[in-house]
């Protein structure tokens, strides 16, 4: 699952204006990523930072954060090893995102077997053809070139992410736009469930980002996608030097030649990392001679800044805003063992939770045969009858 | 799942040759019914009657009979209802035809959650496109005018059934050779999950039956197929009073007008009905004129044999064999307590082997990190050396 949203300063007055709307349900939001790689800066700027001031808010009853290793298994078949080292790179990237404990459940996908149960029921109330018209699947159908050959549990993610939503009674997902298809399908799912068993699940709502288009960080080489595998990613863990490097090699106006030039900011991956980043006591800090990003961007469109001076800028910032969340990772790396307790026991307050639910549809569906008292009761009954 | 099998008076000898292929491995059977209604005599024919001798050969080690709740529901997902009355009508059909508890594992599908969870992983071993091929799926699809809203439940039941014989590490499934693609797709499940993950699940083979074209029995009305919804079943639960109505107004040989006329025994179901049921002493005990089936069946191809003495003589036959199981069937139902205890109990036998091949298979995915002592000293290693 890409639980991808963003958030920009103003996002916090959305979000209060958002929970307003119906106070007396339990808020619970539940999220996650599936864990094929250590998190880089696209995931902080697109879920994790808004992730930790929705946790801090204290708007929220309960959070679910979950490491969706199952999900990641279903295009990675051939290749669990890779699934398997990520899980706690993923949980230290949380935690030293400032995703705590405390206030979010943090959990591994696969260790809630009642998940598994859910999907099995839900996989009756969908039809292959409306799988086949999720946009969302369809898409991700493309970009991993499984048009021929898709793997069964990929094609139907849609449903196991429906499991996962209402195991938790989740009110609240925040992700991307791009991620409606899923929330319709989950809801499609709650309604048809409910309606043939009773009301049993919790229909959940989609919380979108703030601003419209929805940041997503292009690579350090320009490309529209950070990736793993195309070498062009800032990733939290990485230590200051290789952030330096990093963005010192990164692609900028390809036009912008001499420093006299004028200069591109749209396409131009520093510029949009400094969207991201850069705030106004940035600048004061490090780039007094700018009020703002708005003056910095125009000096570099008239021609006369260099790149060098602009990456150094970004530098600082990243620097300055990587650096907590790195040592924050080197303290909790030191104690491993102690991440491993953590997610246990986020697993286990996860599974109390999933098995309540798997309870509930049981009983609602009736296959609760052994606890239910009144089918054998209305059965003898029946037979003395006959 | 169709567990449709059928057997002759000569298949014991069959079975014991299948059998002595590989003394080494526990031999396992699985096998089991949907409970969408009460068993009839063509399930008898078709199933009931081998397993029953299978049980009592004495030649395997272990035997499941599971009732198909789950996979009922994937295309009853609207009338749970009818599922769930019918797990004990099933239960008592089994006894009452000799499945003996003490023998045989009687299980309820949905109440071993281990399977959900083993078809969630398999299906990512399977593509969609793979499972479109299916030549069961297609002519189930077709049965059941599925062709525009499959639902992904009924879609992806063969890799469901995949998991139902893997986690009892079935080695032996006795059905008809119309469900040779279903095993077919289990033993890939089985050597792709091997390929990868090391030699874990055991390949399950066919038991075909033993006359090369399966007996199915025709309804009483001559349609190709027996089914509630047309109300042309004898049921192993019919009172004697109510099989012989059944079988007085059987469909024969419309152009057998008069008993002088010639009639046709091909498609005419009161003599399908003597091909499965009648054996040369019920030629002494009733109908002493006649050697054996092949005189009657030449005299009423000649003219001369009324339907009336021919239905008399199957009534006679049909009483004799379903008397005793009706008669064990009323013993049972004097006690439905009693037969969710036992089904009880068979689930807990059924959870634990289960839960012993997914805690293997779990093992060989290496997703059972919290037991994983070797993960995580290897992850402590990593972190202290960076």
């Amino acid at each position: 699952m890409q639980l991808i949203c963003c958030q920009t300063a103003t996002s916090q007055r959305k979000i209060t204006k958002n929970i307003n709307i119906d106070m007396a349900k339990e808020k619970i939001i539940l999220t996650g990523d599936r864990p094929t790689g250590r998190l880089h800066i696209g995931h902080y700027v697109g879920s994790l930072r808004r992730r930790v001031e929705l946790q801090n808010s204290g708007l929220y009853d309960k959070i679910f954060i979950f490491i969706a290793d199952a999900q990641a298994l279903t295009d990675n078949v051939d290749n669990p090893e890779k699934v398997r080292q990520n899980v706690i790179e993923v949980a230290l990237d949380y935690l030293a995102c400032g995703i705590d404990p405390a206030k979010s459940t943090i959990f591994i996908q696969s260790q809630i077997p009642e998940l598994c149960e859910l999907s099995f029921y839900y996989m009756n109330m969908v039809t292959v053809s409306r799988l086949q018209r999720n946009p969302t699947v369809k898409t991700e159908i493309q970009m991993r070139n499984f048009e021929t050959s898709i793997p069964v549990g990929f094609f139907t993610y849609p449903i196991s992410q429906a499991a996962d939503i209402t195991a938790f009674n989740a009110t609240t997902v925040p992700v991307g736009e791009d991620q409606e298809p899923m929330l319709e399908q989950a809801r499609e799912i709650v309604r048809r469930f409910n309606y043939i068993y009773g009301e049993t699940l919790v229909e959940p709502e989609i919380l979108l980002p703030d601003n419209a288009a929805c940041l997503r960080l292009p690579g350090t080489d320009g490309k529209a996608k950070m990736s793993k595998s195309l070498g062009n990613c800032i990733y939290l863990s990485d230590s200051a030097e290789e952030v330096e490097k990093k963005i010192r090699g990164m692609y900028t106006d390809p036009d912008h030649l001499r420093v006299q030039d004028p200069g591109k900011v749209e396409g131009n991956p520093v510029f949009t990392y400094l969207d991201a980043f850069s705030r106004p006591e940035h600048f004061e800090r490090y780039l007094p001679d700018y009020p703002n990003l708005d003056e910095l961007k125009a000096h570099y469109m008239r021609g006369g800044l260099g790149d060098v001076k602009v990456k150094k800028f970004l530098n600082a910032i990243m620097q300055e805003t990587l650096e907590p969340i790195r040592n924050r990772r080197k303290e909790f790396e030191k104690d491993i063992p102690a991440i491993y307790e953590m997610l246990k026991k986020g697993c286990e307050t996860a599974r109390e939770a999933a098995a309540a639910t798997l309870d509930n549809v049981r009983k609602a569906m009736k296959i609760n045969y052994f606890d239910d008292a009144e089918l054998i009761a209305e059965q003898v009954k029946k037979f003395s009858e006959e």
